[in-house]
C-alpha cells in the first residue's frame, strides 16, 4: 500500500453515457470520470487518459490493441480501466495476456454515472481499491464484487456478474 | 475471491448524517448503508447490522469494545465498519488489537451520503473490495486511499487522510 | 390562491426516460411525478393519473383527444400535464380548443428526471404554481419561463422554449 | 407573460446550507442558487444578488430593510426572495409595506439544496412562476403551494406551510 500513482483509461461504456434531447438519444461524452474522482476526494496521485469513447459491443481486435498497449506503456503499475459492460470479460482476457507485472482492475456501470442512481461511484472505488491492494494480475469490480478478470461473466438477464 | 457474506457494521459518523429543519440541525439517522448497496447493485451475501449511532467524537473505551465484540463474534471475516472520521483511527487500533485472523475496513464520508455531492459511495465501495482482496488486517479506506489501518491520520485542516 | 385539488396526467416524455443496461437504450418507465412531489414535501391535494406513456413525437390525434379528455372530464379544474417537449405546442393547441374554463400547464424537461442534474423539479415547481395563479387558459412551463400556450415554440438546436 | 428580467435575493437560509466535516457543523454558504437556475435552464433574463447570508432566525430589522431597499431600489419589478423558512413570515409582512407595486415571491427550502433530495428546485421553480403570472404583491411559495404572503405561517411541527 506504498502510495504509487494510478492511472485511470477510459474507453467509454454505460459509465460515461448521457442522454440528448436534440437528438432524442443517449450518447457516450466527455469522461465524467474526473468530477466522479473529486467527488470523491481522492488525495492519491491519479491520472486520467481517455483512449477511445465506444460502447464496448463496439469494441474490436484493434481497439483492445490500443487499451493494452495504453496500459503497458504507462509507467504506472496500478490501472483501472473504465469499460462497457457487454464485452468488459474479452477486454480482460486481452490485458491479461498483453500487460505482464501490473495490477489492473476494469469496471464499469450498469446505470450512468449522470443518473441520480448510479452504481458508478461505488463500482469505481472498488476498482482503485483492488489495484491499490490486489497483487499484478487483471480484476473485474462490479457488482459489488472483485472478480478475478479470467474467471467472470455477465449475466445479461439478471443484469449482474456473476463467478465462472 | 471466493464469495464469502460481508458484515457491515454502522457506528455513526457523516456518513450517516441528515439535516432536520425542525430543528435546524444535523443529527445521524436510520443508516443509508443499505440504500448504497441497493444503489450499488451489490450481488454478493452482505448483512448490515447497527451497532450504535453516534458522532465518532463521542465514541468511549466501551463502544469500541462493543464494535470490537461485534466484529469478532460474528461468523463473517470480512468486516466492512462504517464510523465517523474523526476518531476511525483510535478504533482501527482497538480492532487490530482485539479482532485476529479477520479482514476488517473502516471507511465513512466526509460528505453525508444524502448530499448531491459525497464521498460516501465511492469510499464504501473501496471497503468492499477491500475486505474481499486484502489479507487479515485492519485498513482504513479514505481519500481515494487504502491504508494500513495503524499508519494512518485524519488531518483535519486539509480535509484528508494520509500515511503515517 | 384557494387550496384546491391538482390533477396531474402524466403522459411520457424525456421527464419520464430511464436507462435500460440489457437494453443498451432509454424507454419511458413507471412515471417518476409521484417521487418527485414527495421530494418536493407538496402539502396540497393532489391526484396524478397517467393517461399514456409515450415519447411525444409518437403521439398522434387520438391520444391528444384522450389527454383532453381526461382533462375535460375531470373534476379538478387546476391540471398539470407533463409531457414530451417535441409535439409539446400541439397538444397544447388541443387542449386549448376542447378543454375550456380550467387552468391548464403543460410541463416536461429537457434533461430526465432520473438524472443527478434535471430540470424536472423546477419545471413541475412552475408547474404547479401557474395552475394555483393563473387565469384559466393553457400555458407551457419551461425554461424558466411560463408562456401561453399557444404562443410558443422549441427551439430544438437551441435547445430551449422561446416565445412566438 | 412578457418576458421581462427577474431578479433574485438571497438571504440565506436551509436552501443554502452546506455541512463542513472540519468543523462538524452546517453553515450557510456561497449561495447555491445560480447552479440551480443552470441545472433548470432557465432561459430568461434574471440576475442573482446576495443581501446577505443568514439563518432567518438571526435576521433583525435591519435586515430586513436591507431586503425591502434592495427589492424597491432594483430595476425588476419580479422579484424572488431566497430565505429561511422560520421567519420568511415577517420578512414578508415588511416587503408588503415597502415594496409596493411589485410582484415579490419569498421562497426557500426544508431540505438543503446540496442534498440529493430536496424541494429546492421545485420551490425555486414555483417562485420563477409566481413572479412572472402573479399580480403585484407579496406571495410565498412553499409546500407545493402559492400563498398570499400575508395570509400564511410556518406549522414548525408538521413539517410544512398553511395558509390562515
Amino acid at each position: 500500500m506504498t502510495q504509487q500513482a494510478i492511472l485511470v483509461l477510459t474507453t467509454g461504456g454505460t459509465i460515461d453515457k448521457a442522454y440528448f434531447d436534440a437528438l432524442s438519444e443517449y450518447q457516450i461524452v466527455d469522461s465524467g470520470i474526473p468530477a466522479l474522482l473529486r467527488e470523491a476526494r481522492v488525495a492519491v496521485p491519479f491520472r486520467v487518459v481517455e483512449v477511445m469513447r465506444k460502447d464496448s459491443l463496439e469494441l474490436d481486435d484493434a481497439d483492445r490493441a490500443a487499451i493494452a498497449a495504453a496500459a503497458r506503456d504507462a509507467a504506472e503499475t496500478r490501472i483501472v480501466v473504465t469499460h462497457g459492460t457487454d464485452t468488459m470479460t474479452e477486454t480482460a482476457k486481452v490485458l491479461a495476456s498483453q500487460v505482464p507485472g501490473k495490477t489492473l482492475c476494469l469496471t464499469g456501470a450498469l446505470s450512468p454515472a449522470r443518473f441520480a442512481e448510479t452504481d458508478a461511484n461505488f463500482n469505481l472505488g472498488m476498482a482503485f481499491a483492488t489495484v491499490q491492494v490486489a497483487p499484478p494480475g487483471v480484476y473485474i469490480a462490479m457488482s459489488g464484487q472483485v472478480f478475478d478478470g479470467l474467471k467472470v461473466r455477465k449475466d445479461r438477464e439478471a443484469g449482474k456478474f456473476v463467478a465462472l
